[in-house]
């Protein structure tokens, strides 16, 4: 099948080329920033309308909202040269409802739409061990599926209407990050009780407060070791996501909202780099005590 | 061995008689509440002072801080009638602070006390599969050590200082908090942007967003159905733990202070007996939205 991709970053280099792998031709627009590895992979044409001109699916691997805009209606963009019968697949992750206005343009071109945001990371993206969280009709993601299983593992088709696929990632950095918190407020208040985090955290890992964040995030506020990882600047852009949409759909979420000003707190110390485990900095901050102190 | 036992309820019941089927002699101060089964077991005497003349090791296990503080200084309480070399074993779920002054006059006449806490419920109790969090000297630790085998799995000895085993548990109280309202807050987010919230959550098991509160609580939270479980109103005590000694120790817990708030949210509907898990009622009451209407 002839795949367009747009969006080579450290994601989406290692999913095109686990594509290209599967045995699949690869179309890509010119770039300064592409690859060696991706040149020799892929045909490179002049822009993205070019690309999806001459592509069966194209597929979107870019930062924010206004990235997947400009990718898919800006000059040059996809949407000038999708052939009817085209199928878009959208794996950054943006704004769900934005997301629903953007299927509704490429299907009035005859075109279907998927958002198919992911997580696991760089290293998931390598090891074609994505989680894939899925919206779209029940036809469109049966012709993405066999895409999908060369670049991921645990894919969910989470409902027909576009944007669900969107509002489980969301959900999912909404989990993430009040569970870094949880971990985060926990461990600072039990070091300065005067136990031993590292002895609290191996206690605590057996039981209900047992989560993939408390074996892996707490080890690192432990330790103190922050280099990302996942970076609190792209954290709080999902958050952003979270809590526009949640003002839009007249929901109050209130620790999402806290963690939120947490991550900003923590920027504002110079940390919008630093793995979003370093949320707990901010709690550390507001008690005027370090974990390192303890450990 | 004799071993004291004061604190006969829900918990303390299947924690004495895994004690007594593993061969020592229970003796338990005279109550109308005690069962037959624990008649039979026990030795029954007039009071928790004679218990505690009669034994060489004393365990308590009782609701709250008062009552910790009542069973060993109140009128015929333990403390009157402690051996020389007694070891005192508070299993109870109380105050750090509070619990480094009892040990103080416990070790005052000539006894070793360790702070005991545990997790895992009634179900724990009855397997012998408590997670027991334990804080006081290394020799203390080690005689109560086989009793704890006697009752639990994952045996931590969190550290020398009494309160550190208390503290752990208050950790593992926020942790599991702050997971709930995790969960809450995402699931009714995906579920009031269109998500159906069952798949949210299946979709999210596997990643980062994991723990053993998705895997528990949430299902509870989208089958709507509360019945305890671990009760909110004991929760509520337990999140007041943390709260009062962060604000002794100097340190600001923004979502632990929230989780409480949502508690008392849910309380003030009439839901103080409902599991934990129903937290995210309120939620739900802050966006007039229910998480039944979508599934």
């Amino acid at each position: 099948m002839k795949i367009g991709f747009v969006g080579l970053g450290i994601m989406g280099r290692p999913m095109a080329l686990n594509l290209k792998n599967g045995g699949h031709d690869l179309l890509v627009p010119e770039r300064a920033s592409l690859t060696a590895e991706i040149r020799a992979a892929a045909t490179v044409l002049a822009d993205a309308t070019a690309v999806a001109a001459g592509s069966d699916v194209v597929i979107l691997m870019v930062p924010d909202t206004g990235d997947v805009e400009r990718a898919l209606f800006g000059a040059g963009g996809v949407a000038a040269g999708l052939k009817n019968g085209s199928l878009v697949i959208d794996m950054s992750s943006i704004s769900p409802v934005a997301t629903k206005e953007f299927a509704k343009k490429i299907n009035a071109l005859g075109c279907d739409y998927v958002d198919a945001p992911v997580s696991g990371g760089e290293v998931g993206a390598k090891a074609a061990s994505l989680t894939i969280m899925v919206g779209g009709p029940d036809a469109a993601f049966a012709r993405a599926k066999p895409l999908f299983d060369l670049m991921g593992k645990n894919i969910t088709h989470i409902g027909a209407e576009n944007g669900t696929g969107q509002t489980c990632k969301v959900a999912n950095q909404i989990i993430v990050a009040l569970n870094i918190q949880a971990a985060a407020e926990a461990l600072v208040f039990a070091a300065r009780a005067g136990a031993d985090p590292a002895k609290v955290r191996e206690a605590l890992m057996g039981g209900f407060a047992s989560s993939r964040v408390l074996e892996v995030h707490a080890e690192r506020m432990i330790k103190g070791t922050f280099n990302p990882g996942f970076r609190i600047r792209l954290h709080q852009k999902d958050l952003n996501l979270a809590l526009t949409a949640a003002r839009e759909l007249g929901l109050s979420l209130p620790n999402t909202a806290i963690a939120q000003q947490m991550f900003t707190s923590v920027a504002a110390h110079g940390g919008a780099d630093l793995d979003h485990s370093a949320l707990v900095k901010a709690i550390e901050i507001l008690g005027d005590f370090s974990l390192q102190d303890k450990t």
